[in-house]
């Protein structure tokens, strides 16, 4: 604030009141949030406008000592943190989705502001919180929920918003990309790259939600919903996750110029009729080794945005933990804070557009089928043929040969997903194929 | 807006009203906003929460018919356009710095909210405009004016307001990035790859502003003010640009590792006392291949930051030309809009900090040296002595046979440019060195 700044903005506290803060939640992010709260609280004084006071945070044990935060800020009534009247802006940092609905719900009704890294819950429930936000005037922050430090939350909301968005696809979740990179670049099985992510911590006891793909289709919902102006929930997303992925598909890949990456995908589509829908999607995909995505190694997190006037933008950095998810969830307290001492509001989630999310049956894509053949003159000829009769050309073929029969390898031209699941029926019925071994698309 | 929205904040106009819009010029990107304002108008009403109108459009000369614009909206008189009633957000595309800077505060003090691409005109007077916009309570919103299409100022300037950062680094000039690239893939001198870039487009007729980096400077100077929340003017840039780069100087650089950037750097610097200051300096500077930043090609951007919390992030994209920039002149009007119908105004530049800019011979870095010297026995005894007798370590010496005795590369660890400075006058003063053929800076 310069000494010039002499006016508020409507409803807001004014300059030099002190915004109330209660976190919910201690955890890893939760720690690092409240360690920086301290840390940075003289930038936060002048970046607010007024000073940024943690009132209480809320956890399962209040007993239990926590270092570096007195004990009388701890306390297991969330309820009654959330609202206290001291309490201008709440920071969710729980995870899991009933418990935290409900608490952000009873925050924003109650005037709070809140400031949110849950992924599941906005990807869930973001139209009933909109909701909420906007009929108490207050702010939903949720920055920290998609790629944690990476800011696509803000770009899509803020900085993209003169724009028309064609397509997201990013590289959001640190663990599966975790697993794939080393697959490639040691030559693992998946069974080998997730129990190494495991034991460097990259992956949780219970792997599912990250490699089955939930996480970032939570993400992709999010993603589309800010991209498109409006809403697609996780329902609304086709997920397959990397398990099936095996060392062969990764060599595959690699000899035909690819690596696979676990993709979340938005895209605008136009019809025929010209009526515009979208989709959003999680899968394995093909992505050639010169786009910027493929050379995403380690946990890192990338975002490519196809925009008509900007052109392609990517954002990079570290997609999960606990400092760069607080980095994010902080920036959003700012935000939030900012609002309440000179009023304002941030732009709301904004979903006129309201397009209808697409069949996947319709999503059009290209396809890299691995099958098992018989090594026998004229066998590709009837392979040919299924795809010629659905109306997909090949694009590429290559024989080798395998321990049974031989290997072929083909990628078709651009196919909806329904005409491919009627080839990969049409091939799994021929004698000439013993196994389609893999169907993955490209990007 | 969803049908729930039923409050306005403040000096809101208030939900449904219009916003009328006077645009500064109708260059490249004047021409492109103008189009896509009416391209995206019904995107843009249900964004801002009411019709986003164009009053005028200031150009040198009305007279002149320009294809899709309505001649009753062209102007010469631009003052009269900004003070017209009707006007709330003002957008500056024109250039130069005289004539925008009155323009643009005339803008201000009459209250309305100004969108500029300006560089020049916000690197050298960001703390003027600041006031003038502080004091009327009014939007200066400027992303078009580092590397267009890429949100690296509303990225700074909200989205990292939680976090402390490090260091930026950034490709922030298209032009010379092309320039050398071509260099580097081709192998072309500077002159020839510059009168390819002329060729097609990428440089302009007179390249001194690109190629000597002063363009870049006044980037570097707005990233260190948002990033360090201090102010640095142009002034108080070093610069350094690209014209005495030689194929010798990429062709070194990549036999080491290393591909040539002009890379704008913000550094915040901690001295033996623990104060802060901070430094920003454009030059030549090697950027080791494994580096996100040597991989930007062409004329693409690349802003790469580190932070504290977040770790270290990167935003990639278009850096330049009338459609980046317009969208992310739009993403600005859509938030000054957005600002005047509902209230509240963007966080406003905050200097808070006031760290003095270290001087620039102060600064600590590593130097990549190609000598000619003479070809005997001892000559790298008496080279090295001069480095040794100067506290500064050699990392990497590499010597070969040249056309006039043998050529000598060595790679220093850090140093302070004032002890480079001394060293370098005292290697000129050998006997056995003919020449110092170049100084480049390790990034």
């Amino acid at each position: 604030m310069t000494e010039h700044h002499n006016t508020t903005y409507g409803n807001g506290k004014g300059e030099g009141q002190p915004v109330g803060i209660a976190l919910l939640g201690l955890g890893t992010v939760g720690a690092e949030v409240f360690r920086l709260l301290n840390e940075y609280n003289a930038d936060f004084t002048q970046r607010v406008g007024g000073p940024v006071e943690v009132r209480g945070v809320a956890v399962s044990d209040a007993s239990k000592a926590r270092e570096g935060i007195a004990p009388e800020l701890l306390t297991e009534d969330a309820h009654a943190l959330i609202q206290r009247e001291d309490v201008d802006v709440v920071v969710e940092v729980i995870g899991g989705i009933d418990y935290p609905r409900e608490l952000v719900l009873a925050a924003l009704r109650a005037g709070k502001s809140v400031v949110t890294a849950n992924k599941a819950l906005v990807a869930a429930h973001a139209d009933e919180l909109a909701k909420a936000a906007d009929e108490a005037g207050v702010d939903l922050y949720f920055e920290a929920a998609v790629a944690a430090a990476i800011p696509v939350v803000g770009m899509l909301r803020r900085s993209l918003a003169g724009d028309k968005i064609q397509r997201i696809s990013g590289i959001v979740n640190g663990t599966t990309n975790f697993i794939l990179d080393a697959m490639e670049t040691t030559g693992a099985s998946y069974e080998d790259a997730l129990a190494e992510a495991t034991r460097l911590g990259y992956a949780e006891a219970d792997p599912t939600a990250d490699v089955e793909g939930h996480d970032a289709a939570s993400k992709a919902a999010i993603l589309a919903s800010l991209g498109f102006h409006t809403r697609v929930t996780f329902d609304d997303v086709h997920c397959e996750g990397i398990s099936a992925i095996t060392a062969e598909d990764i060599q595959a890949a690699n000899q035909a110029g690819y690596s696979i990456k676990l993709l979340a995908i938005c895209e605008r589509l136009t019809g025929e009729d010209g009526k515009e829908s979208v989709n959003a999607r999680v899968h394995p995909t093909l992505v050639p080794k010169e786009h910027p995505l493929a050379s995403v190694s380690k946990s890192f997190n990338a975002i490519f945005v196809e925009a008509e006037a900007a052109g392609s933008l990517m954002f990079y950095g570290n997609g999960a933990g606990g400092n760069p998810t607080a980095s994010a969830v902080l920036g959003d307290v700012v935000g939030a804070s900012r609002n309440k001492v000179h009023g304002g509001r941030a732009p709301e989630e904004n979903t006129y557009a309201n397009l209808p999310v697409a069949d996947f049956g319709q999503t059009q894509t290209r396809y890299h089928i691995d099958m098992q053949v018989k090594d026998r003159t004229g066998v590709l000829a009837v392979i040919s043929s299924v795809f010629a009769e659905q109306g997909v050309s090949l694009r590429t073929v290559r024989q080798e040969e395998g321990k049974d029969g031989a290997r072929l390898i083909v990628v078709t031209h651009a196919a909806t997903e329904s005409v491919l699941d009627g080839i990969v029926r049409a091939l799994e019925g021929l004698d000439d194929v013993h196994a389609v071994n893999s169907v993955i698309r490209l990007s």
